[in-house]
């Protein structure tokens, strides 16, 4: 008899970034050249001071040693000290608790905060792996439902109407993955207040806060009354480039990290330390790193936009963050089989919109984080080429 | 209104590691010279293979991107090699998921394989942590006491006659923190076959697998029919001396990391490269590291045990492994007040028994992994003195 899984796991779907990824792999194996608009990494490694860092404390012995549950107190001030002045939020040390990056700080919101059989009201199109934290904890997403037609903006009417007796939380992101679309003070502020007046906490993942364009990112944790229910959760992995090295935070008032870092303790104890102390010291070195990126990352952003323009089945407008275009197809029912075919005949990976919820069908996501303009236009060249040949829906 | 804290988080306790450990640091800021017999860390570092390594991948870009969820390749082909040669495990890297260390296995097993309300049967005196999980993904430890006149041996009769209809799961820790006991292979293999047969997980931590003295350490899943229902937990940060590395597994058949590696994805990614990267190192380089430091901690054990036994008040009948005393205190009712009152007046830092459940109450935990020799006589010159001034119950 095999083990059995719990219908709460086993009806969470597999990420189709991995399945495509694998897919992609197996072509270069072969000898082709793919492209990949897929995952949503930027394509820099991370700063000088980081990997200086790294080397400098390798030999120190604390290195090796567990660090407070928290995380490093001197890295817990720097990432104080980053979000005072660059986005204006307010907090001190007890309130933070630095992470294994940001998946696991959603995570750790969720288990201190969400109870199985909770409802937690999940705007999409959604980060997939939001839902899978959502489902992991066993509470229900309710996906609520954002259109293009009005810039994938998230209002207050969208959460009301769909807020039960068992509602806990939302989950939004901003920037958002996967369309890159941004919060609206005014909405966001009004959200805040009326889920805060009922008890509902907002888990506001702010992962691509430093991958704004034209204006600098507001963070609904820099809102005064954000301790009554804003947690904020954030990540080195896109700013600083340094994804394999699993360092984020989770911001909460004190009285809920005082709860939150005995979650922590029985997940993970703390983060890796040298990874902490690379963290740190980029923080305090060069905290400006990613802008320095901007300017490239805009260059790409325009390529794209103008190829788009040219594949009269593919829409976009542009959006205001991220390092990702939500591509709406014309007559695409299957976004899934689409993004397959895609990849198995030009040899391109792009990320199937189903992805991201139901609201994402009949899109794709083009990621510009790794691929240079050079390998933008190569890509579509061959995406011209494939939807010149396939006028057909699929 | 402050945020809702769930009864379920709640009602986990701080680990008094934390608060004894907090107060040492302040009784060392004014001064005073603390001896801690407390955490259960090794006192060494990192092998040098693992340092070497790290110093050498940090420039390559692959080592700041994700790895797959379920851990580099070639770090789970070593862990299989591990497994195989040193203790009689059968396994693929299908079957393995590199975690951010134990606890995180801990978590990911539990949180895949078990639902909220399911009771998880949990023999004590148990590893903290392990209780704190199970309350986290909102589950019930069920507490097996076993007794220190059966040498904490567990046996089926113990768990026969703690199961319901809502068992899914039983942890066993084998080295026992904090006991040190070890299961006993006749014992165990009907504890599996018995709760196999009625579709019971069996999670078996064996953090402190190369820490057995005497005898070679005995893994349950070396057993034939393990892929059943076994779920081997195991971490480098004790036998590499890595602690802050986070870098441990998860081992349980193919069907299970299938679904596990879903919230794997959603709880953290993967472990963080570097530390993989370093462990793969020292795996292949230095497998017999621990080895190496078991005489000097035998030599330790053996002065623990003679100065245990010059004070009448104390008792200890030296466990197979880890590296800790589990010890009986005449009298005593409270072992959070002794431990706190220790720490006031002789400046020892030792683990209430309490922590580990209600069947530690009466018991102080004194680890060996950090102290020399020299420092355990010094704490027990101070011991000796505390205990003769205090002949009265506490």
């Amino acid at each position: 008899m095999p083990i059995r899984i719990p219908s709460r796991v086993a009806n969470i779907a597999v990420a189709q970034f991995d399945i495509l990824n694998s897919r992609a792999a197996e072509l270069r194996a072969q000898g082709r050249s793919v492209i990949s608009l897929g995952q949503a990494v930027p394509g820099f490694g991370p700063p000088k001071a980081a990997l200086d860092a790294a080397a400098a404390v390798l030999p120190e012995h604390v290195t090796h040693l567990y660090s407070a549950d928290a995380g490093l107190l001197e890295l817990r001030e720097a990432v104080c000290g980053y979000l005072s002045s660059r986005h204006a939020v307010r907090a001190t040390p007890r309130d933070l608790i630095i992470t294994a990056g940001g998946n696991q700080a959603v995570m750790l919101a969720l288990m201190t905060l969400v109870d199985a059989g909770d409802d937690v009201l999940l705007p999409a199109p959604y980060f997939a792996n939001h839902e899978m934290a959502i489902r992991a904890v066993g509470a229900t997403p309710i996906e609520i439902a954002l259109t293009e037609e009005q810039g994938f903006r998230l209002r207050w009417d969208h959460l009301a109407s769909a807020l039960t007796a068992r509602t806990r939380a939302a989950v939004i992101c901003t920037p958002s993955n996967p369309t890159g679309a941004i919060i609206d003070p005014t909405d966001a502020t009004r959200i805040v207040e009326e889920l805060a007046r009922r008890n509902i906490v907002v888990i506001s993942d702010e992962a691509y806060m430093d991958f704004v364009y034209g204006a600098p990112h507001w963070s609904l944790a820099s809102l005064a009354a954000w301790r009554d229910n804003v947690v904020l959760v954030g990540t080195f992995s896109k700013s600083f480039g340094m994804t394999g090295w699993r360092v984020g935070y989770m911001l909460a008032d004190a009285g809920v990290t005082t709860h939150a870092v005995k979650v922590q303790d029985a997940m993970i104890i703390c983060a890796t330390v040298i990874a902490q102390r690379a963290v740190g010291a980029a923080l305090r070195e060069t905290p400006d790193y990613t802008s320095t990126f901007l300017p490239e990352f805009t260059r790409r952003r325009d390529v794209l936009s103008g190829r788009l323009a040219r594949i009269p089945r593919l829409h976009w407008v542009p959006a205001s963050g991220g390092f990702f275009a939500f591509v709406r197809v014309d007559g695409c029912t299957s976004s899934v089989a689409l993004a397959s075919d895609i990849l198995e005949r030009a040899h391109v990976v792009t990320i199937p919109g189903a992805t991201f919820g139901k609201a994402g069908e009949g899109y794709l996501r083009f990621s510009y984080g790794t691929a240079t303009s050079d390998q933008i236009n190569e890509a579509f060249d061959r995406l011209e080429q494939y939807f010149r040949l396939r006028t057909d829906s699929s």
